[in-house]
C-alpha cells in the first residue's frame, strides 16, 4: 500500500464544525542555536508549535510542525516573525504559534578574585502569528538572584534572613534586536546581589555585604525591575514576576507587576 | 523590644511609586476540604494567594495570607467569593486572588466485573475580586483519558495506536453549584475510553474494544469537550486543552479552543 | 466472552526464563490515612509497589496491586510489615515491596506570638520483604531548614548569607512506633532555625537574630544530625542528606553521610 | 580585608567529629560535550559532585566543585575515571564522585518514508572514586519505546491498548568505549516499536502494524533488554527498569532486574 492510497483521515469532515484555536504538538525537545549577548550559543530547547484549524478540516498535519522543527536556523528575536510564517505556510493557516524554551549561559567574573564561571537562566522566545498578518513577539527569561529582606534588617539587631529569588520577565520588544542577556541585567541591577556559579572567600565577603547593604522585599523588586523596563528604549510592554524561595518559610512570597 | 516597638518598613514609602498587580504567597501546601461529587473531600492543595498593593505602600503584611489560610473553611466554587473578598479585607485592599489547586478521587467501578477503585485527577479552584467589587470564579480540572488515533486505525490492517491523554478545562460557572465531577464527566465522553485504576481481564476487553470503537484525533477531543461546555447549563464560558502523550513519539499533541 | 474463556496470557512461558526482583506499579495517587506524632492523618499519597516474579511466569496480575490498595488501613511503621506480607500473599510469591510517599503536617507555634500554622513536610514509609520471610522498613523524612552560613557570617563585617535547605533522612526503626515528627524534631534541631509557616514581626526578629546565632555548614549539619540519628533509642541505622538551596548560587550545596 | 587575612572557617574544628561520605554541589548546569555514537555531542547538563571528607575538617571547599567543572574537557565514559580523579586532586581527598544528566540525541529516519528527524534521550555518565583507587564508571540512560498489550491483544477480537514507555538501563562497562547509543539500541530492539519524532502516514501504517505484531509485557520488556545486556561484550553488570505509562490507567507498570 502505497502513501498515495492511504486514506487522508484529518481531511474527512469533523463532527462539530467548530474552529480549534490552536493545535500542534508540545513538549519536543530539540537541540536549536540562539544568540545570547550577541553572541551564538548552543542550547537544548523545549518547542511548542501550533496553528489554527479551520471548522470545516478535522486534523493537522502533526508531521509538518516537526519539519518546520527540522529547518529551524538560528531561533532568535529577530528570527521568530519568519519563522512562525513559515510554520503556518507549511501547514496552509493563517495564524500560528511558535515557542522555544531553553536555558541559557553567562559568564559571570566574581567581583573581587575575578574568578569566572558560567551562570544557568531561563529563556523563552515565542511568537504569535495573528489572523491580520501581524506577529507578537515576547521575549522571556527567569533570573536567578539573592534577595534579602529588609524587615529582617530592620527589627533585628543583627543578621537579616536572604534567600535565593527568581526574576520572570516577559517583555515585548520595542526592537528586534531585544537581547535575552539585556533582561538579566535589569533582573540583576534590582536584587540585593546577583547569583555567581564561582566565588571565593573574598567574593562571598563582598556578596554578603552588598547582600545587607541592598535590601528589597518581593514588592521592592518588582517595582524597581519594572521601572527599569518602563524606561527600557528595546522594550514596547512587559510583565514581571518574582518568586522569593523564602528562607524562613516553605513557601515563596511574589509580586507581580503587568 | 516588643512588637509595638518594632518598625513596620512595609508601611514606608516605596523608591518606585508604581502599584502591584498582584502580591502574595505562593506554593503554600496546606490540607483543605473541598466538595466533589457533592461530598465532602479531604485533599491536600497548593495555595496561590494575592492582593493588590497601592503605589503608596511598600510591602503587604505576608502573615495575614497565612492567617487567611487558617481560617478557610470548605473550598468550594460556593465559598470562593467569601473567601478571596475576606482576604481583601484582611489586608484592607480592593483587588485580590485566590487559587487551590488538589488531586481529588472519584470512585469507578469497573465496567464489567463492576471491581471499584478511586480514580485521581487534578482540580483548581480560582477567584479574583476585581476592583469594580465582582468576583470572577473558575473551576479547573485535568482528566486523564484514553485516546486512540483514527488515522493509526484507519491507514492500517490491523491495531492502531493508543495513549494516555490529558482533557484541561477551565470553565466559568453560570451556576454556583458546579462540581470538578461534572466536568470529568464531559471530559471522559469525549474520549476514547475513560481511565480506570482498577480492571479484570474481561475488562480490559472491554476498554480496548471500546477505545477502538471511538478513535479520537486529539482535535475530535477538543472539539468534543467543547460541543458539551457550551451547551452546559452550568456553564458560562470555558476554555479546553488537550494534551496527548502520544506513544509513537516522545512529545506531545495538543490542541486547544478558548 | 465470560471471563473464565478468556485466555490468561500472563500466565505462558516467558522467552527468556529470568525472575524479575521487582514488578508492579508505581505513580499510584490515592488517599491514604496515616499517624503523624501520634494521631491519625488524611493525607494523599503517591504508591509504588512490587513482587517478585518467578523465571517460569510471564507476568504479573497487575490488578491485584490495585485490590491491595483499595484494602490499605492505616499506613504507619507498624502495620508496614503485615502490608507487605499481605501483597506477597496475594500474588502469591516470596518477594515484595511497598513505598507510600505523602505530604504530612505539623502545627508549629511561633516562638514570640505563639501564633501557629501548619507545615509541610514530605514523608515516606517503605518496605521491603526478602526471600528469608524478613520485612525492612525504612521512616523517610524530608524538612525544610533554615541553614546561615558560618563563612559568610565570619568573613564578613555585618550580614551572612541564609538559604533554605532540606534535610532528608532515611532511618531502619529499632522500634516499630518511629514516627515520622521524631525524624523532624532532629532535623529542626540541628539547622540555624526551623521553618514556620505563619511569622509575626517579632517572631521574625526572633528567628533572624537566631540562625545569626547558629550558623551551621551543610557539612555540620549532616554531622549534628548523624550524630542525634547515632545516639537515638529508636533508630537502628539511616542515611541523612543535607541540600541547601544556596541564595547566593543557582545550586545547591550538599552532604551525605550513610 | 584582603583574601589572606580572611578566616579559613571551613579549616577550622567539627563539633561532631564524623567522617562524610559525599559532601559537594549539585543542581549545577552547565553545558558539556560528551560523545554520542561516537560523535561529539554538545548539551546541557545537570551536574552534581561530591568528595569524602575527613572527621577533622570541618568544611569542604565549595568553589573548587565548580573550578573542576570549568575545567572539564570531553564527559565520556572513558574520560570519566581522569575527570573524578582529578577532582579528588583539588579537593585533596581520597574518594570522590561525578555524575552528568542530560539530553541527548540520535537521528532516526522514519521507516519508510526514509524522512529523519531527532530523537531525545536521557542520559546520565557516573564516576565513583573509592578509597583503594578504583573508579567505578557507569553508563545511564533512559529511552522512550512503544509498548503493546500482549494480554489487551489477545482477549480482545480487535485492538490492543499500547502506550508510552521508558527504558531506564544503568550499566557498568567491560569496555571504556561504551556509548550511550548502544545501550539506546538495546532498548528499542525489545520494545514493541521505536519512538520516532517524525513519522508521515506510510511510517504510522507500518509502526502500527509492527508494535501490533510484537506486543510485549512490563515484563517482557524487562527479560529481553537484560537478556541482550548480560550477552553485550561490553557490559559488565547492569539494572534496567521499564516504567509502562499505561493508557488504561494514570499509573504506571513496572518492572526491574538488577
Amino acid at each position: 500500500m502505497s502513501t498515495v492510497d492511504l486514506p487522508d483521515v484529518q481531511r474527512s469532515s469533523p463532527t462539530h464544525r467548530l474552529p480549534i484555536n490552536r493545535v500542534g504538538i508540545k513538549g519536543l525537545r530539540y537541540p536549536v542555536r540562539t544568540e545570547v549577548d550577541g553572541e551564538p550559543e548552543s542550547t537544548v530547547a523545549t518547542l511548542s508549535l501550533s496553528v489554527l484549524l479551520d471548522p470545516e478540516e478535522r486534523g493537522t498535519h502533526m508531521s509538518r510542525f516537526v519539519e518546520s522543527v527540522e529547518s529551524l536556523g538560528v531561533v532568535s528575536a529577530t528570527s521568530l516573525p519568519a519563522i512562525v510564517r513559515d510554520l503556518a505556510q507549511r501547514l496552509n493557516t493563517r495564524e500560528a504559534t511558535f515557542e522555544a524554551s531553553f536555558p541559557f549561559f553567562l559568564r559571570r567574573a566574581a567581583p573581587e578574585s575575578g574568578a569566572s564561571a558560567l551562570v544557568d537562566y531561563e529563556g523563552a522566545l515565542r511568537a504569535v502569528l495573528s489572523n491580520d498578518g501581524e506577529v507578537a513577539v515576547k521575549v522571556i527569561v527567569r533570573v536567578p538572584v539573592t534577595s534579602l529582606c529588609p524587615c529582617s534588617k530592620e527589627i533585628s539587631d543583627y543578621g537579616a534572613h536572604s534567600q535565593r529569588g527568581y526574576v520572570a520577565i516577559e517583555a515585548s520588544p520595542a526592537s528586534a534586536d531585544l537581547d535575552v542577556a539585556e533582561l538579566v541585567s535589569v533582573a540583576e541591577a534590582a536584587a540585593s546581589a546577583p547569583i555567581y556559579s564561582l566565588l571565593k572567600r573574598d567574593d562571598e565577603r563582598r556578596v554578603t555585604m552588598g547582600a545587607y547593604d541592598n535590601p528589597a522585599f518581593v514588592e521592592d523588586l518588582a517595582r524597581s525591575v519594572a521601572a527599569s523596563l518602563t524606561a527600557h528604549p528595546k522594550i514596547a510592554s512587559f510583565s514581571v514576576e518574582i518568586e522569593n524561595q523564602e528562607s524562613i518559610h516553605n513557601h515563596s512570597a511574589w509580586a507581580r507587576i503587568s
